[in-house]
């Protein structure tokens, strides 16, 4: 390659937004989750800003409290095939969950997607924290698999949906008018894969796509998860709030990786940030209190008990330290809470302050573009992150990130003028992986 | 409505195409089947010529034998959802199976499928005929469930999905800014499903559509395929060859309706036909010939064998008459094997003659646009058809479809000039299906 290293750039849109009161700012559009045009405005403005990819995250289950985003939103994969049609260089990626679907099904939507799209699906693996998941899909939630079964199962599905991808080499179809051969009978594979938790036989009824296979994105913080994540990302989405625990994290899964024999440089390490942008400091600090000011206790009470198996915390006085809750929210979102716990203790925090933290987590990007970009170079070239995921804080966050801290990054250096490439793995920085079969007749 | 009964038209996209040979022919794109730019192209096309919808077609089991298009194709949610961002008055139905799906997660994505084109798309419901999906979904062949159970667990499956979908009243996103409402608690329902098939809790998290449901569509023609269009289906895709049999199924079908207390006028019953069109009768005939004269016997009888249960055909004479086959072929496409093997014994037709007709069979509507639209009309004013479903033979056929039969069709008054709606049940003339929950408290 020999190029100099640049920031990668991912955007989340999340409609509505991230947080629960993001809805009622005077700029937000409050049907957002549901609206096509503003989706597609956004993909093309992030791919206007040489974006890398869109984002979308997931989730299987509802209540009356989750936070409006959740209760009505586009499922992934729909809304990424919608986008597909409406953008042509940037990369679409979704969340799925391996623990409540079927291997041949998944495989095969992204390999369409990545079809459709000429190579720029990406995938990110996940395994449902939430045990209410299992209510929607014929179990109880004690039948919720627990955390390290969760990732057994992943692991398999893995296997799986990659040994799909490499069901037809790269040149199986022939298509010949004059002999009438369409497809070369000895590059189609089918898997007949038979294990613990899956049998699938194949072949995938789809050919691989100009990437070869979709982009694996992975979001795990635990052991398991980071395990995972070294065996089988190309690309990870984490949530450290500083650059030491980024730069630990980093170091961490890029040399589980190695120590799996990969490449270091083929995983794409990008911590998701919600940055604020101010013309000055102050009025980053303006808008932030403005959203936060959003927020009502009781909404923020719900919102954390999500974390923790939907925990009703309306039972503990709001001004004293926050509860000492032992296993609890370890089953599901085990390192955002672990990190939570640890960090009320640390500072002597409240209920009430944890709750309206968590809420609406002051960013750590928040500042004028010059100070944002200023960090976003710092964690880059202290290697915390190879890049970043922008689930940009208040309504207009995405465009003014395009428009005043990316000419900032592009001026020096740090990030792309033009596209790279028209495949998402293209534009990471990503190999094609060699189909199985292939790779395995190096002298065919 | 008082306005004057018009046809209803849609068009089957399905890349190489429906038979084994026609990618062989020159005017095809031989990467039809995978290629966006294709599909687009078509679906503007149909939508141009003010088309009602565009289908595909879907299956979950492939083998070396399977015809071209069924090797390397797109999955229908994903293309459907690309051609939603890239047209705005055309319906969009696509095939999915109840017999190898969640309901929760395919309620989801069709309702998505829906936001996302505000209200253009439809359902076409299948049981999975091939006995060998099962092998991609962790079962056996001998565990895929018999026709009358497939039946069964599709019947709870859309109790489940139509529950879903009634999760939120039409009224209940408030998304009031000042008061910090986002939705109306009374007006998000929870299901609660427990059946003998399924269990989902529900609510579903996202809400109705403009056209209130996604529509369903149903191919059943089997007794217990016509009970359930009966009970469920919007429309009907049928594939009768006379004009007498698409009359005694129309009656049959809209008998059946009308005793189970619907109107029969709500469901619309569309035969599939793959129109040939000259500018003479000579001229189609010879397009016809030029496409059956590109299909060579092995390949037929592969084919064949697909329709009962992968029946080896090699084993027969080829010029003697149709083999005595049992109960084989009744387990997957009862309805064709049955009048296939009819059809054999009436006219005295050898294997050979029954596996080149079943690869090619010649159209029944064959001819100049003014006969095609003739026999249209027909069909249409006998009662035998609301519409039809053109799956046209040869590569061009749709665009020659609408350039020469729908202008005459239009001259006529038999079909729209312009769209009625910008919705799937507004252009079909169906009603907005009336939420569960809001249609059981009509004082409110
Ligand atoms: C930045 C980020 C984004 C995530 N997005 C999703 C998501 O869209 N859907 C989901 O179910 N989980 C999501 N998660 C949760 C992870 O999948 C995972 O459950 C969580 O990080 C806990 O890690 P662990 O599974 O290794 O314990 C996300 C996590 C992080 C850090
Ligand atoms: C015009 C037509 C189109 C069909 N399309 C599909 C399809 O896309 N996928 C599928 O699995 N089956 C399809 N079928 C098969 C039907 O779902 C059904 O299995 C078949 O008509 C036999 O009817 P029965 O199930 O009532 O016996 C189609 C059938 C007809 C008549």
């Amino acid at each position: 390659m020999g190029t100099k290293r640049q920031i990668k750039l991912g955007a989340i849109l999340h409609g509505v937004g991230g947080n629960i009161s993001g809805w009622r700012h005077p700029d937000a559009i409050t049907d957002a989750s549901v609206n096509f045009e503003l989706y597609k405005k956004w993909t093309q403005k992030a791919e206007a800003g040489k974006f890398d990819f869109v984002f979308i995250a997931d989730g299987l289950y509802i209540t009356e409290k989750s936070i409006p985003h959740f209760l009505n939103r586009f499922e992934p994969l729909t809304i990424l095939s919608a986008l597909a049609g409406v953008s042509s260089k940037i990369g679409l990626v979704g969340t799925l969950s391996t623990s409540y679907s079927e291997p041949f099904t998944v495989s095969r939507q992204f390999a369409s997607l990545d079809m459709i799209s000429r190579g720029r699906a990406g995938w990110n693996v996940v395994t449902s924290p939430l045990e209410g998941s299992a209510l929607n899909f014929g179990k109880t939630e004690q039948q919720h698999p627990a955390h390290s079964e969760r990732y057994r199962i992943a692991d398999e599905y893995l296997e799986v949906a990659t040994g799909l991808w490499s069901s037809w080499e790269e040149d199986a179809f022939v298509r010949n008018k004059e002999t009438g051969v369409f497809f070369d009978p000895a590059k189609m594979h089918t898997l007949n894969h038979k294990g613990s938790h899956f049998a699938v036989k194949g072949p995938l009824n789809i050919a691989r796509s100009r990437q070869g296979e979709t982009v694996i994105f992975q979001a795990g913080a635990s052991e398991s998860g980071k395990q995972f994540a070294a065996k089988w990302a190309n690309a990870i989405f984490t949530g450290q709030e500083t650059q030491d625990d980024a730069k630990a994290y980093y170091d961490d899964v890029k040399s589980r990786a190695a120590a799996l024999g990969r490449k270091p440089e083929e995983i794409v390490i990008l911590p998701g940030i919600g940055p604020i942008i101010g013309s000055t400091q102050e009025e980053a600090e303006r808008k932030y209190e403005e959203i936060a000011n959003l927020v009502s206790i009781d909404k923020a009470l719900d919102f954390l008990g999500r974390f923790y198996e939907h925990h009703d915390f309306t039972q503990y006085p709001l001004d004293e330290p926050f509860p000492e809750l032992g296993e609890l929210g370890r089953n599901s979102f085990r390192s955002a809470t672990d990190r939570m716990k640890a960090r009320a203790k640390e500072e002597g925090l409240t209920l009430r302050q944890v709750a309206l933290q968590v809420a609406t987590p002051k960013p750590t990007f928040l500042g004028t573009p010059e100070a944002v970009a200023d960090k976003l170079q710092a964690w880059f070239e202290a290697g915390a992150a190879d890049g970043f995921i922008v689930g940009a804080a208040g309504p207009n966050g995405l465009e003014e990130f395009v428009d005043h801290v990316v000419p900032i990054l592009q001026a020096r250096g740090l990030f792309r003028s033009e596209y790279e490439a028209d495949t998402l793995r293209g534009n990471l920085g990503l190999p094609i992986p060699v189909n199985r079969h292939a790779a395995a007749l190096p002298n065919r």
